[in-house]
Formats: C-alpha cells, structure tokens, sequence
C-alpha cells in the first residue's frame, strides 16, 4: 500500500468511529470516501454495524453503494427525515476548516447533503492541508449551461483564470449530476473562502460553488503517511 | 381591449423607444413581455428597427421568435459579446424596484440574461406595483430536483408556507427549462427583498430565487388602464 493509501486509511477508519446503530449517513464523493465506504460496507456485512442507512452525494457513490450489495440500504433526501452524519473528501483544507471540492463535480449534492447533516466530518490525507486555500486546485463552480459565457467573463472580471471543465469518456464539457456544466476559477489574488463563496453563488447562473465554509465543517480528520491521524475542530 | 391589456401595451410600447440599431437585446418572459416582443417584431417588418439580435430568456420566448418568422434573430449568451438591454415583465414590483418573478418558472435564465443587460427595464401594468413585497404573490425558488425536500425543510425554518409546483400539461412537479423543480414560498413575516434574495440563493441545492434586487433594475415602465404610463428609475 502507498503511504497516501495509509493515509487515507488511516483517516477512513476513524471516520468510522462516528458512525452509530441506526444512523442515516450521507455518503460523499470521491477516493479517501471510497475507501471509507469500503471499511462500513465491512462492518455491515460482519454485524458490527446495524440499521445504517446511506444517501449518496454522487452516482459515483451511488454505483459503488449498488455495486457492493447495499443497493436495499441506498435512500435519497425524500426518502429520510434528516441525516446524522455526512462523511466526505475534500480537495484541500485550510486551518479554518474551510474546503475546497468539486475535482470530481459532485460539489452541489456534496454541499446539500454535507451541509444538511447533523455532524459532517472531512477526512484527507496530509497531503490536501495548506495556510491559504485555493493552493494548488481551482475552485470549481456548477452553473447552468445556458450561462457559462456569461458566469466565466464575470468571474474574470473579478479578477484570474476560467476554464470550462473536459473531461474524458465523452467529447465537449463534462456534464455534471445535475445536467450542469463546471467552470475552474484560479482567483487572482488571494480570497476569504466564506466570503468568495456566497459573493460568487450569488451570480445568477451560478448553481453551486467548491468552496465549503469551515463554519459548517463539525471534525476534519488528517490521515498521516504513518498511520496516525490528527483531528481538528 | 381590456384595461389591463390597454395598460400592458402602453408600458411595452415606451419600452420599444429604449430599443437602438444594432442593439442586442433580451427578450423577457411572459404576457407583457410577449406585446413588447410583438411590437419589436412590427418595428423589425417594417424596418423601422434595423440589425437588432434577440437572446430569449426562456423556451415560451424561443418558441415565439420563432414563431414569429425571427428565428434568424435569435442568439444566445456564447454568440453575443453583450446585450445592450433587457425588457421583462414581474408579478410584483416594489418602490424601490425590487421585483418578484418566477410566475412562469423562467427566473433563473431571466436574471442571468437580466443582470447583464446594460439596461434592465421592466414593464408592467399598474396592477402590479406594490408597497412591499411579496403582496400576492409567492417567491419561486429554482431548486434541484434532489435537494427539494431539504431546501423545503430549510425555507420552513425561516418561517412560511412551501408549496413544490405543480401545474397542467405533465403530471408531477413541473420541470422548468432548465431542468429542475419550483418552490413557491410564502414567508411569514415581512422580508428585506436583497438579503433574503442573499440569504435564499445561499441555501444549497437553490439553484436561483425569484427576488430581483431594486439596484439591478434600471428602470420599471408602468402602464395604466387610461393608456399613460409612469417611469420609476
């Protein structure tokens, strides 16, 4: 196993602490939530865990839930009252908790189910932690088809760098979960992430932003290339 | 003609004067809207208007200039660098030009292709100005299909009634252009139209809110039953 792979272990194990009989859990997104996924699909089928109940921020998440068995535990937000706890990746971390998302697109169901959730706890290996977020990702924003043009000349007006997002597996730009397009903002200057997210979401055309204020974030757990974790918040 | 269509054809007819050569402009939703786009369209005929582009803020508009014989008019927002001015109806406006709309399920592309006119007029008839809003009408939110039961609980915690819209033609909620539901939602107790507009469209899962800030409105035209008009901006 590679040191990021303990790391993310290490990190999705203890995720899995917070996780009790009866719980409806907000799965997220993404490699370190797969393996997390993986760990509690273990503990279900063992009998360490009961009565657990799993809403999906993806189709990624969606088809790994399916395609581990889990399919008569799968549930949508009309299907439950509330959801305990939200467990997710993230793209990058600042010291305030707040978040980057969206590398994988599913930043707007991310956000609803994350943000929903009684207690939503980030888990990342050592790797996605930095002084000042954006470091090394962009900030990815869901917009509506009908208005990238528009959305991207506004953002650049704001001041850095747009592109609408490629991908692979099909031609043209990537369409999200949503029927949605995305575009990577790399900001000119330097943001106040609580801020820049409701300035930018507020642009009509705007459906969702990857920014996530640390204010909504309950535990990030870091996974350590050795093993250990360290908890904040 | 009834008083109400004598007051709506006043209002888009001084809207049309607001209109120059080889300006391109946004083209509403909605009844008034839909004089005003009559109008233009006998200016056009007769040549009266020359070189004009019309980018459409919903299907119903689309489907009209088409229908009308300007499909070779049409642009949308990648094939325009600009557009000079917005004409749209609302369900209500206010004295300080804030606006209710979403009547039709067309807020979201309304305020996309609305906020970046370099003129954003309003016509209505006198029916539908009022000292506070909402008076009569619900806000309509754009929300993604997923998150409406969520966005729902969310809106009933700040107090007021949610209805998800249903309507005639299809059964089940209605699913607007682009793709998602409407909540209709009644507050409780008086709003401050630009931060609920603020505080609504931060809730995740909204895609857009039908309150349009009174900063964003250049002008509002008024149309009486006795033919004259009022000019707000």
């Amino acid at each position: 196993m590679s040191s990021v792979d303990v790391a993310r272990k290490a990190a999705a194990k203890e995720a899995i602490r917070y996780v009790k009989d009866g719980f409806v859990v907000g799965v997220g997104t993404g490699s370190t939530t797969m393996i997390f996924l993986r760990e509690l699909h273990r503990l279900i089928s063992n009998g360490h865990v009961r009565d657990v109940l799993l809403v999906p921020t993806s189709t990624e998440t969606e088809v790994e839930i399916i395609n581990l068995g889990l399919a008569h535990l799968l549930r949508y937000p009309w299907q439950v009252s509330h959801i305990d706890l939200a467990v997710d990746g993230a793209d990058e971390v600042d010291r305030s908790k707040n978040l980057i998302k969206g590398g994988g697109a599913a930043l707007t169901r991310e956000k609803i189910v994350d943000y929903w959730a009684r207690l939503f706890v980030v888990i990342v290996d050592e790797s996605k932690v930095f002084d000042k977020i954006p470091a090394s990702h962009p900030i990815p924003i869901e917009v509506i088809p009908f208005a990238w043009p528009i959305v991207k000349a506004r953002l650049e007006e704001f001041g850095g760098i747009v592109n609408l997002r490629f991908g692979s597996g099909k031609r043209g730009p990537i369409v999200t979960d949503n029927g949605n397009y995305i575009l990577d903002y790399v900001p000119k200057t330097e943001i106040v992430p609580d801020e820049t997210e409701g300035l930018i979401k507020r642009v009509p055309g705007v459906v969702e932003v990857g920014l996530f204020s640390g204010k909504k974030v309950s535990k990030v757990i870091i996974g350590r290339s050795n093993g250990s974790i360290i908890t904040m918040g």
